[in-house]
């Protein structure tokens, strides 16, 4: 195996484990609450058992399918559904690989743990193209490293670990780079209700033959257990590709899942999603306002629900992050998790109604 | 893409759409009902929401390895729930393609179609090893085509699509042959639950270093849509390897559906699983008296639940088992999809309880 797994396994078991009370503000675990629709589809699906337990379509329940290509305003075959984000992800970065000239994945720094390992796990290599100091990426900085060799280029936004948004015009320039130099951008939108900017632009905006738009309902309807994620192919012969890989991989996706997640968007008002962003923005608010008292330097986050700090004289090392764990009873993943360029920084994830507390508690320990 | 999709979903869709009445005997998708566990357990986890909504552990819910492990008798850390058998099969053979000297695969003709397909995808080669007449393996036969290339062996048992049931010699002779040789035997045994001749035997009897038992739900409690499935593999340091390819590729398990296959384990009397076999034995014979009435030729299963047959001056292409559809309405699967040995033949699945009427219709057109 020449792909490892990302490292902050070790630090939540650590955190859970610890002696006094310690705040997690490890892993992205949303606790606002799914909205009723999930509950109520479940125990709808749970009495139909018979032909209704067995295998969905390869490519998701039909009427999933055709609630998302409505709402993203695409046509109904070019959407997969898929074992959660993660998934969707893994199945646009092999297309990327093996469909696209070359072998070379670029990746933003600070980058998701989880897509280096995947790129190595499918045969690639990558090589990151820093974000800015605010996290934004520069598409400019992708021209300066595209080459032959790449294949792919990965971007997440809103942004796991920073917080960053990108806008119409990153979008649309990352696009056109995609055409112009013949790679696959694969845009990872599952924080896509978790934007508190309104900048957020989909890479679906542009309609291009060089783009594959992933996303899950794992945040969005605070599901994360219950994996059903979706991929918005190219064309509908990209899709199947995508499918076959998804049969090979897992058979079919998730029936009770699926069947869940399509009750709660018939379901749901537009109002639950409004108080979880606004659940998150005072959370970030509140957190960050904190890290001024504590005199720590953050990235202000415009998405998602992460705020990566760094304080004086405490670089985010995991030995750090243990002594907060320890000394402070706040645990956040240190930064080398997210790529070379932050490794002095931490994350922490506001996936807790005690973030203020946390943050209190981070500014007495500094 | 340099793998592909197996090639009866087109087959599925002419049987569904068909004018007259057919009788679907092409998946394997059983009609026999789940216990009441599954639905009373789906209906428990609908009302827990929160923080049991979100990721279950990597490997999978603690309380469901510790009951498979207990089950197989084997050490919990060696155990990784998957989602379905077949990721559980996708992250074994990735093992042994990645893990082993070599880069090829021995499969065994008439094969399980979606297997050349899964060492396809992960960049392997593959040779078949023919099943004697009855659909038995030959150890002899692995030994004959064994190289140093080979990082993988691959057997179902009991099998899809012969129904043959490997016994304790076979087993214990290509455990030998895969320490000998030193590849990964994979042992797909998904049909544990459906042995009529009491001769099955798992390649865990044998503890070995080079073995690797994969399993599912899906057969078990007639649950294929659910993707529950599991790997023993040969210790905690193999199981690791396999759990962070599986988070790589699907970021954990689907934890509702591992919540209620928990409480069916719980909760299913043994007597569900013998209802369950005597159907599918009984089907067995009805079929087979009427495809002997038929003066076909056919394989007689000592398990799983599939019937190879042959009619004379009628071989099992793509175009007959469309003329069986629309001029018998039976539908079956062409024996090409299973490799190359039995192309002549067709597979039927006794997946409903209309089977002796099929086996009826098939009389009367033959």
């Amino acid at each position: 195996m020449d792909y490892e797994a990302p490292a902050f396994f070790d630090l939540m078991a650590y955190a859970r484990n610890a002696d006094g009370d310690v705040i997690d503000m490890v892993s992205g675990d949303p606790d606002w609450g799914s909205p009723d629709g999930i509950g109520e589809g479940l125990h709808e699906y749970a009495d139909l058992g018979g032909a209704d337990f067995q295998y969905p379509p390869t490519e998701g329940l039909t009427e999933l399918r055709e609630a998302v290509a409505a709402r993203r305003g695409v046509d109904v075959d070019r959407v997969v559904i898929t074992v959660g984000g993660g998934e969707a992800n893994y199945l646009a970065m092999a297309l990327g690989l093996e469909g696209w000239p070359g072998s070379e994945a670029l990746l933003v720094d600070p980058v998701y743990p989880y897509y280096p390992g995947k790129v190595r796990m499918l045969g690639g290599s990558y090589r990151y193209v820093p974000a800015d100091r605010d996290g934004r990426l520069d598409p400019g900085a992708v021209r300066e490293r595209v080459s032959e060799e790449t294949a792919l280029v990965v971007v997440n936004t809103p942004n796991n670990p920073t917080g960053a948004v990108y806008g119409e015009r990153t979008m649309r320039e990352l696009v056109a780079l995609a055409e112009e130099y013949e790679f696959l951008l694969v845009s990872d939108e599952v924080y896509d209700h978790f934007d508190f900017s309104g900048r957020f632009t989909s890479a679906l905006e542009f309609d291009s033959p060089n783009a594959v738009v992933t996303n899950s309902f794992s945040k969005t309807f605070a599901i994360t257990g219950f994996r059903v994620g979706y991929g918005v192919f190219p064309s509908a012969e990209v899709a199947d590709a995508a499918r076959d890989r998804h049969m090979l991989t897992a058979t079919a996706g998730v029936r009770p899942s699926q069947y869940a997640v399509l009750h709660a968007l018939e379901t749901t008002d537009p109002a639950y999603h409004d108080r979880s962003r606004r659940t998150l923005e005072e959370r970030v608010e509140t957190f960050t306002d904190a890290l001024d008292d504590a005199g720590a330097e953050y990235m202000s986050p415009d998405g998602a629900f992460y705020v990566m700090a760094r304080f004086e004289g405490f670089p985010g090392t995991e030995g750090n992050v243990r002594r907060l764990i320890d000394e402070a009873g706040v645990a956040g993943m240190p930064g080398g998790a997210f790529g070379e360029s932050r490794a002095d920084w931490l994350r922490f994830a506001l996936v807790t109604d005690r973030a203020e507390e946390a943050a209190d508690r981070l500014a007495a320990y500094f």
